[in-house]
């Protein structure tokens, strides 16, 4: 998000190196805020804070006019300090500041629905009715939903070949919580969870914090589908839970069909293993029907399905739910405890809305709109990356997911992109690893007005900037790169599936 | 943190689960171990470990050289136990059930405050008009909160002698979320977190899904103060960071005063360490003027201070935030990436009733009509709770925690409680270990109408029938029960204080 942070960071873990390698002996004076401004080229502000971070970790003391000085015992302590546990989060924060944009920044790669695509006549409408008809709705909550709404969520579940009791459906706050909820119930700290890569943010962030081990499992390509590569990690390792993207929503488009689901499925009847399934794009495919989820599939009911409302009727109305017979009385006690009760005024307007037909109309017109918005992005990356980038699109959602030439760095891209005044989310965010520090992920959310086909463009002449950097740095000769040429061998890989978190 | 129990486990749950679906009746022989091997494709070792933990969980008997037998009493709880993870487990899972209540249930120890008491009418109009001049709200979100509404809440910072800066606040979806956010930010699993005792439910159950261990530091009374109570745990563990409910808040009322405060902040300016404080009903004091929160005294900035809308303003716009100018940032960056985005709506409609003078008369209001409940249920409980009964409410909020005469259960009152129609929250919910087993908390959030007086009556004559048969059992000589008599004995200790959870 800002810059500063790192500096300072990285600032403190050096110091930090330095005291745990005896430099500074226990008792002794560091040097003082304008010698460390000096020796490390900082501001007096990146010292200072830099200073505190220490002070904060119990590395070192301040001792009033006397300056800072080098602790006896380092004391354990929360913020961290060297070692494994400071580069982790470095890394983690560096990562939450790669997801972020800035309000000066144009966001190409957010996903959160612009107003004017969503049905805010009809929820004013139904807002004033049920205000209205009912003030005590403005103070009234629930743990787990009303009927009303539950109902129907599980009215619509056979258009996706699934059928939810409204028992069994536990409604939350959102797909954050959904999230939470289910991964505490099936995993405890030091469990290893199996997550289909690459994953997003929100979820690798959830699952560090929960203190679990994720093993990423990557898409295998043609050669080995995803259910075929967690068995084999099965053999070998012991997986309390796996975490998946709905199969046609992946970030990168490479999803699961369903002879898949099938095979997963059996594989978590067979091993008694539960799977949460985060669906929240579902709802706005560009096919003729819906794509079935691995819920579909889930005669053993291993599955926990998340859903969500927030891509469809915006943040306003953000409600998401879990969907699972098996866990759902856990779930709704463990939400009792733990969740804020569900504001009973979003819960009805949902409702309503739901049961009406302006919901199916609306999203009927919002499909339409972001196929063509989509399409619009698809073309303009085609026009102005270099030759070599492959671009994959999921059969629901409007994400495109941005595979540079190899040899390309998407954090550095990411950089000059900023500098510019343009952000996307860098694929580094959605990996423990760096197998997707080549990728981005960008949004077809807003129309591809002006000022978002001007972004593609300055992303594509950087990226082939930075390939021709790369090409003669390699010495090798690279494919001359400009609009023109780059358009015309460009490979285009439109396989199903885009990203869902961050909406 | 396990190491073996997934896969046995698993089966374990499954074949639980069948029984408790009756695909096994009472009596039936369970299918043989071979059998179960082949049907669950799993090891020997695996279906024979799954077997003891259901022997353990009293779920199925052996019988010599006959196999296993379905029981006929299905013990309860979601899990079978055995091994220490499980018996934690089901411990959780049985405070959770503890906790809470039924529809048909009358509660009386729940916190949520009735729409009658909210200032609906003013929310109302608010909500019209915010929709009136901008239907776009509605599809509108922030990460941390509109600058008008960290404005509002920085206004009032000083009326409990704070100081917070708009940009060092971060306003959440409610208590639940402003706690996690804070936990992640200080503590790793594995870390120890000294928590102040009685602790409510919702941290505890969090800190455990973190993988935290709670140290638990009760207060000790007169003798020696909290501060010192952590001060001496500080020599011997390794703490990463400290909760605590808000001096005046907490649920025994036994809370902190401004001496306690002032060691406590140069406590954690010493150690580095920092505290998240919890302050949910700081508003709704009782006193001339709202107590002090340990923030007021944190000229170090260790504390992450807590608030909260929904015991003022009600569910509906039940939003929270935390205040620290140290981790403003990185609480910010934490839940950019795992927080839902906070509905525009509500966030304007309760800056603009800040902004008003309805916010404070609704407060002066409120205040009032929950002085008067809380003094109506004091007396009931002190005219109908056997003789040795404990009663302490806070200086702040609308909660009763009760302590029952040595010996009695407030499980067993409980059990027998909810099989008249009646519910509250049992003192065993609020730690780790049994030593509030004989307390209760009960809710002064309704006015004492003819259905709560008779369900404090029920209360307070199932525990004085309690009270003589721990007296038979014990062959001593009990004070005799019965209204007037317990009436006159009783101690009441009106202390600062009172539980600020599960509003």
């Amino acid at each position: 998000m800002t810059s500063r942070p790192h500096r300072y960071r990285a600032l403190a873990q050096a110091l930090a190196e330095d005291l745990r390698a005896g430099r500074f002996p226990a008792g002794s004076r560091l040097p003082s805020v304008r010698q460390l401004c000096e020796t490390h080229r900082a501001s007096l502000a990146t010292v200072t804070h830099a200073l505190h971070e220490l002070e904060d970790a119990g590395l070192i003391e301040a001792r009033a006019r006397q300056g800072f000085f080098a602790r006896a015992t380092p004391a354990p302590g929360p913020l961290p300090t060297g070692g494994v546990a400071l580069a982790l989060e470095a890394r983690r924060e560096r990562l939450m500041a790669l997801a972020a944009s800035r309000p000066d920044w144009l966001s190409l790669g957010h996903l959160a629905l612009p107003p004017a695509l969503l049905p805010l006549a009809a929820l004013r409408r139904l807002t004033t009715q049920a205000l209205q008809q009912d003030a005590a709705l403005l103070g009234q909550g629930s743990v787990a939903g009303s009927e009303a709404l539950r109902g129907q969520i599980a009215r619509r579940a056979p258009r996706m070949g699934c059928a939810f009791a409204p028992e069994d459906l536990v409604v939350v706050q959102g797909e954050s919580e959904a999230l939470q909820l289910c991964l505490q119930l099936v995993a405890r700290p030091g469990d290893v969870v199996a997550v289909a890569s690459p994953a997003p943010l929100r979820a690798l962030e959830l699952m560090a914090c929960l203190g679990l081990e994720v093993l990423e499992i990557p898409p295998q390509g043609g050669r080995q589908r995803w259910p075929a590569a967690l068995a084999r990690a099965l053999r070998t390792r012991r997986v309390a839970a796996c975490v998946i993207e709905s199969g046609a929503g992946r970030v990168d488009g490479a999803g699961l069909d369903d002879a898949d689901h099938q095979a997963l499925a059996a594989l978590l009847a067979r091993h008694a293993l539960p799977l949460i399934e985060c669906d929240m794009m579902g709802e706005l495919y560009r096919g003729a029907y819906r794509p079935r989820p691995l819920k579909a599939f889930d005669a053993d009911d291993r599955v926990l399905y998340c859903g969500s409302f927030a891509c469809t009727a915006g943040p306003g109305l953000g409600l998401g739910y879990v969907a699972s017979r098996r866990y759902g009385l856990r779930l709704r006690a463990a939400r009792a405890v733990q969740g804020e009760l569900l504001p009973a005024l979003a819960d009805r307007v949902l409702a309503r809305f739901m049961a009406g037909e302006g919901y199916e109309r609306h999203l009927r017109r919002l499909r339409k709109q972001l196929a063509l918005q989509l399409r619009a992005y698809e073309q303009a990356v085609l026009r102005h990356f270099p030759a070599g980038t492959r671009l994959q699109v999921g059969e629901v959602g409007y994400a495109l997911w941005v595979e540079l030439p190899a040899g390309l760095d998407a954090l550095a891209l990411l950089a000059r992109a900023r500098e510019q005044g343009y952000s996307f989310v860098p694929g580094a965010v959605f990996s423990t690893g760096t197998a997707f520090d080549h990728c981005l992920r960008l949004s077809a959310r807003h129309p591809l007005d002006e000022a978002h086909r001007r972004g593609i463009e300055v992303l594509g002449a950087l990226a082939c900037t930075l390939a021709s950097t790369v090409a003669c740095v390699n010495t090798a000769v690279a494919a001359p790169c400009g609009p023109r040429r780059a358009g015309r061998e460009r490979k285009l890989a439109t396989v199903r599936g885009s990203e869902t978190a961050g909406c």
